[in-house]
């Protein structure tokens, strides 16, 4: 009940199709990592707020977000930070925030084996 | 000369650290994929623009555009097909939009792995 809680946070969208990938992208990870969930940061549910008080509620108190980002952008370096800062004074948690999955060169790996799928497909 | 160039299009940033973490996503399918390129969408060069134009004016007439985003936004949706179009009438050019990186499921095991990575290493 108190083991950490993984939360793989996208963007989010208004857009079904874009959740729906989304979901599809995360599936793997949520299948294979046990406690995890995925959230949003802005214009979908479950937003990251939802999730980490749904997880404290259930008696976690040690979260780590992982985002479901290419990059670094003012997203991850300011505005994320400062939501885990609020969340974590507001409810005691701590939050971990790990490095975007497109840091990590595994992801650049996949990225050519996919181009070169597409390629064999599309000749 | 006249043999498809590949384009791997991300969404462009101001942030030096930003395009840098492209460069590297980017690197093993330049490396794998021969005519292949980077170019950005915005905020960076090069942009299509100039990775398009300087293909034509090399000799080559077909393209192909590989979106290194997770998902298809407004941005793939609208402004990307405009650009190619216009790109399409001003160059004679003909450029096909591949699906984004992320509609392919080899991302989603890529995302698993990295996950479980990165929980083993904080552990």
């Amino acid at each position: 009940m108190n083991s950490r809680r993984i939360i793989l946070l996208a963007h989010g969208s208004s857009d079904k199709r874009w959740r729906d990938t989304f979901e599809s992208l995360a599936e793997p990870t949520l299948e294979a990592v046990s406690n995890s969930r995925i959230a949003y940061m802005e214009l979908a549910e479950p937003s990251l707020d939802t999730v980490i008080r749904e997880g404290v509620a259930e008696g976690a108190r040690e979260f780590t977000v992982v985002p479901l980002f290419l990059a670094a952008g003012r997203h991850l370096r300011k505005d994320v930070p400062a939501m885990i800062e609020a969340l974590e004074r507001s409810t005691g948690a701590s939050i971990e925030l790990s490095p975007p999955i497109g840091e990590n060169p595994l992801l650049g790996q996949a990225i050519k084996d996919v181009v070169a799928l597409q390629l064999g497909q599309s000749t």
